[in-house]
């Protein structure tokens, strides 16, 4: 008799994603202790040595709630009971910029990185579903700010080196992206695993926690079954068509780049206006960038208005953008630089 | 003292649209007699002739409801009051595929178009509102077929011409779509117009009813009050990005298209691989349907299907379409002909 379904679907994507990597590398597994990442590490544990890796585990303490530590040490040992070897906890600060969820995440993938480094691992394996992907997607859908911000979680990324050392950084992967959060609990089960049901996970003052238990079903209440399928989809897709015109906009960037003595970026006007305009907007917000506008706050609205000093210019002085800086016409190019 | 808010908001959205219109020439107003399209209406009736174009009136009966012709008259009776001259009702017959909210807006359109010929009209105005914009971006996310799907209604388009005349169709203009379904509510009562509220309007049979009254509701709870005007601008971007695509992928195709007796469409499999995703699957796509696979039912799991036997293929023998088609990959093209 073969393993469980829900199993079998959890090994059979870790197997997948395993396939390239080479020959003895050590892969890491993030685990929370909750139902996803722990039928992660349930997985890469069984799949690991057949593939002739080796699996280890990691688990963050983010030291938020009383007895994490208590927590931490718990999801260590059912690492070290399911084989990945080494095991171990790393605690970290959180206290970093953009609110406590940003903040949490940064002192994460921070320590996962070193983590990576101290274990020369070639890749950490992060347990986000489908699920997980939908609810990001609606959360991209409510800052609007176009198809990088639906193109939700990549499957694959790699974080530059934080250390300056000439590697391309951690590789991370997300096994599960195409599998529901059913699936990773019913194999938590059949493993005879008992996930951890953090209680931040149905607190509602965090907007992905509404976003689960209010948004998506009543999504699926209006459209139907398939939504969360369909966002991921969606996100797919988006993410293809973000890397494509990212990447034509890269090259016009470069082309159409004409420094200028004082300024931060300049971009000739003349080759701008016939750029399609998915592009153009992507070229004015990589020149405002450059020139230091900060990317988190520089919003479509910005880069529509700079767009209209190229494609509907009547007499506009400037365009005032986040980071001190505006945008202006002058000696047929768009000068960004500061107020 | 000036005209209410609301009303100058309309209005200054109406003469926006139609500032590049031909001297003298006649525009209609579609209109429902429901407060969006009455608004647009009154605002139509006062800008035109301001503009120097001549203003007309049409509205639909459907023949869906009991009492919809007197309901099409007393519309006809407002329109004429405004001054919209000639103001008159089309009755339609729905029955046509699709479903009836598709037959409905099928039958609606011929009968514009119709009208648009015999007024000699240089434009057609819609009174939908960034509401309306915001319903459609959450029925194509459902879909969850890209960013044509998330791309919502454009402000401008055309209508191919039925007749096969040599003319370019009759061109339809949305000046409302950056405006909330509160303000022409609000323009209705400051003009002194009754609007007519259409019960099919809040008949949850409907996908799109039950969008606006209950997952828009949640979505703004969750994540703000912004997100109607997120979904909007989310639909004017990706609208940008699949412009852009679109077009790319329509001069890939023509480069790489390689006919071959005995199918619908061949593209020759070298300069395929080579094109970014989010290309490469339009150009896919285009061939499938340029083959006869017909473009409602090609879904974007049977173009990935197709992509795999050009990027990862290992032997699959074909891939089998909607259309009674199959893809196969034969003399170094990709084939689409009858199973």
């Amino acid at each position: 008799m073969g393993p469980d379904p829900a199993v079998a679907a959890i090994r059979l994507a870790v197997r997948r994603c395993l396939a390239d990597l080479p020959p003895g590398a050590v892969v890491v597994a993030a685990c929370s202790g909750g139902a996803d990442s722990l039928a992660l590490a349930g997985a890469l544990a069984f799949e690991a040595p057949r593939a002739g890796l080796r699996a280890a585990g990691v688990t963050i303490d983010h030291g938020l709630q009383d007895g994490s530590e208590e927590r931490a040490d718990a999801v260590v040992r059912i690492m070290a009971d399911l084989g990945l070897d080494p095991s171990g906890s790393i605690a970290v600060t959180v206290d970093g910029p953009g609110g406590p969820e940003n903040a949490a995440r940064d002192a994460r993938y921070s320590a996962l990185d070193d983590a990576a480094h101290r274990l020369g691992a070639a890749a950490v394996l992060l347990g986000h579903t489908r699920d997980d992907q939908a609810e990001t997607v609606l959360l991209g859908l409510a800052r609007g700010s176009g198809a990088r911000s639906l193109a939700g979680m990549p499957p694959v990324f790699r974080r530059p080196s934080v250390t300056g050392e000439a590697n391309q950084g951690v590789l991370y992967l997300r096994p599960l992206l195409e599998l529901d959060r059913g699936t990773t609990r019913r194999a938590c089960e059949a493993m005879g695993l008992e996930p951890w049901d953090d209680p931040h996970n149905v607190d509602p003052s965090y907007a992905r926690v509404r976003v689960r238990q209010e948004a998506l079903p009543a999504l699926e209440k209006t459209l139907g079954p398939g939504v969360t399928e369909a966002l991921a989809r969606t996100a797919r897709m988006l993410r293809d068509d973000a890397d494509a015109l990212d990447e034509l906009a890269a090259h016009a960037y470069t082309d159409l780049d004409a420094p200028e003595e004082g300024y931060g970026a300049a971009v000739r006007l003349d080759g701008l206006a016939d750029l399609p305009r998915a592009v153009r907007t992507r070229v004015l917000r990589m020149a405002a960038i450059t020139a230091g506008s900060p990317p988190g706050t520089l919003a479509a609205v910005h880069v529509e208005a700079v767009d209209r000093l190229v494609t509907a210019w009547h007499g506009q002085r400037h365009v005032d953008l986040p980071g001190g800086l505006r945008a202006v016409r002058r000696y047929g190019k768009l000068l960004f630089g500061p107020v």
